[in-house]
């Protein structure tokens, strides 16, 4: 059986062919500047040359399009027709309430989808874009929706209502959802088996440490609590978003600077962060060497992040009543021994102990706590796309 | 040595007369609606039965006369005669950067509070009333300034700074501050007493839990970090305060309801908390009983409020590496034993187990951790006065 994952963004499009026999990797690329001058997409199929597809995509169905004909191609393809493409895996942001697991796509489906728009306007549209596209070009190919938001439905109501007047969840669906539900769910699997545990008698902390981060509370299996909120901007100091702050500040800047609604937006998705902190840049390899070089800000804005990821394990450890295992994943988690390091120093008292040999890894699957540590450390690269072939494949 | 505190609200002033010899209050009182019809003052010399004195009072130099008068009346009095208070100590709201400490106070020290009141225009406005009353009816009579925020002046800066452009900062001091300083002082001191420990020794965790509450990292005496921030919203969740919620939500409510600043100020201060969740009150005891009497979103505002109290102190026992000792004070904190141990619950993987007998006790010094907890549980009633009577002491 294979399986093709999309994941569209408002410009963009990432897909990978899987083969879900040995779950290999037939093929993967990238569509970029869909619908601006310069459309490209890089296309890689496994164990041949990447190559690059210059052609003008005026929407995602045309992308897709482009796609299709490459994976068949007979120079650089990687099937032969498209009618060995058995379903399509859509990555879909946002599924509100409605949504607690992956489903097959219909009608109903996609109606749904789009009335969770509401909640994630930038991220769920292209999402539909991408669904619509492939309904047109393959009809009779089956296609299912994965939520980021989906494996954070069993957090108990403690966890996701907001101390706000209790109308507002009732009447916007104010709450917290969570996302990188796919990536927290898809390590914590992997944690157990790595560690010959069952997951239903495990309590894990998926660190997903990006651009984007956040934290999850995995008890048993199940998602009980994440550092996202509402919206994406919530938990961790991120690259670019402020994370938790307090709102009065919003209330304040909003008064001194008059500032607008699409402004105080900006300043806190964009300009916030590890970026803001550091004035340098909202990437960790370029702020780990400002502050090599001695860069104060750049060193306070590394502090701020790793002091914040800490709370949240001493955080999620306490609302679980104990932890047996941490996980890192995401290009920071499993990129930087440094941060990994700096997170669990000083965490021996609840019995998370790093051996720092083992630690000097990158994105490789490995257990980088000591031999004796009660609470096991883990580094597992994170995998989205397979994830989401796994879940198309068995609701097929 | 006498000494006055006086706490000044906008309408209101409390005022505690203590003789420092003992520590022993000498009179207490409260002046109510002051500025507005029904001014009153409730004034309950030591060892005597308290008396209500009705009477107009426009300001708050009015008020203080009133007390004045009443501390020195022969029939409820405390004192023969006004000279024998030895001096004034004073609860400032925010003392901003500029003091990490109590303070004499002198013209420059007034100039600096009364540019600290752009950072807490509720508070410290009545608070420079209070002071500016009592150097006109008592001109020769030092005074000290004790303010709410010094304690946490020793936070380091990853605890402070926000993940905000660094401009934010520099421009307008915004920051984490922190509050009920004094409370988590105090509270910190005694439990080192208490526990026959040097508080330089100690990891101290302190949870002032109050109709407005936070929580203090204290180590080795000093304040590491704290859930107040840059105003007193942020945190926990309180009677009506949200405390921390994604800053995105402002964004959204702004933009759906068309609310103003102003609104969303009045929303997230006045209506949200305990408040917002239940729909009952804003007052724990009504909250419990309405708990107690099936009503379920009642429950959820405690298992939210507890919830995140919980999480803090795993937050701040992982930023601090452990922790010796946490300490409940305040309405709450002193008062529900219920909430005390739904706390703790769950926390033994951290060495905090509570003795069920022992912490059914109210408002009184209590050491509630059972004898082989390896973290110490204390119930400490906090003294706000007392500790602002003693830097005043130590001061002058």
């Amino acid at each position: 059986m294979k399986i093709l994952v999309i994941n569209c963004g408002s410009s963009s499009l990432k897909y990978q062919l899987i083969d879900m026999t040995n779950e290999e990797v037939l093929a993967k690329g990238l569509a970029e500047r869909i619908g601006i001058e310069g459309s490209i997409v890089k296309h890689k199929p496994a164990g041949k040359e990447s190559v690059s597809i210059e052609r003008p995509m005026d929407d995602h169905k045309k992308a897709i399009e482009i796609v299709l004909n490459a994976l068949v191609d007979e120079n650089h393809g990687a099937i032969k027709s498209m009618d060995e493409i058995n379903a399509v895996g859509h990555r879909v942001v946002h599924g509100g309430e409605k949504f607690s697991d992956s489903v097959i796509i219909d009608e109903e489906v996609l109606k749904a989808i789009e009335e969770c728009s509401e909640l994630a306007p930038l991220h769920n549209p292209p999402n539909i874009m991408g669904i619509q596209a492939c309904k047109e070009l393959m009809p009779s190919t089956p296609m299912v929706a994965v939520f980021d938001t989906a494996f954070h439905q069993t957090m108990p109501e403690s966890s996701y209502i907001y101390p706000l007047p209790y109308e507002l969840y009732e009447k916007y669906g104010i709450r917290r959802y969570g996302f990188h539900g796919t990536s927290h769910k898809y390590v914590s699997q992997r944690a157990a088996a790595i560690l010959g545990k069952d997951l239903e008698d495990l309590k894990i902390i998926t660190c997903h440490l990006g651009n984007g981060a956040s934290l999850t509370a995995v008890e048993n299996g199940k998602s009980i609590d994440t550092s996202m909120g509402f919206t994406p901007l919530e938990g961790l100091a991120m690259g670019t978003r402020s994370g938790d702050i307090d709102p009065a500040i919003i209330i304040y800047l909003m008064e001194k600077e008059d500032m607008s609604i699409s402004e105080i937006n900006t300043l806190l998705n964009k300009k916030s962060g590890v970026l803001g902190i550091s004035g340098v840049s909202s990437d960790f390899r370029d702020i780990e060497e400002a502050a090599e070089e001695g860069n104060n800000r750049a060193k306070l804005a590394l502090d701020k992040f790793t002091a914040r990821v800490k709370k949240y394990v001493g955080a999620y450890a306490a609302i679980m009543g104990g932890v047996d295992a941490v996980v890192f994943t995401a290009g920071l988690g499993e990129n930087s021994p440094e941060t990994r390091e700096a997170i669990c120093e000083g965490l021996d008292f609840m019995g998370i102990s790093i051996d720092k040999d083992k630690n000097k890894v990158r994105g490789k699957e490995t257990v980088i706590s000591t031999t004796d540590s009660k609470v096991k450390a883990l580094l597992i690269p994170t995998n989205e796309e397979l994830m989401i072939a796994r879940d198309t494949k068995s609701l097929i």
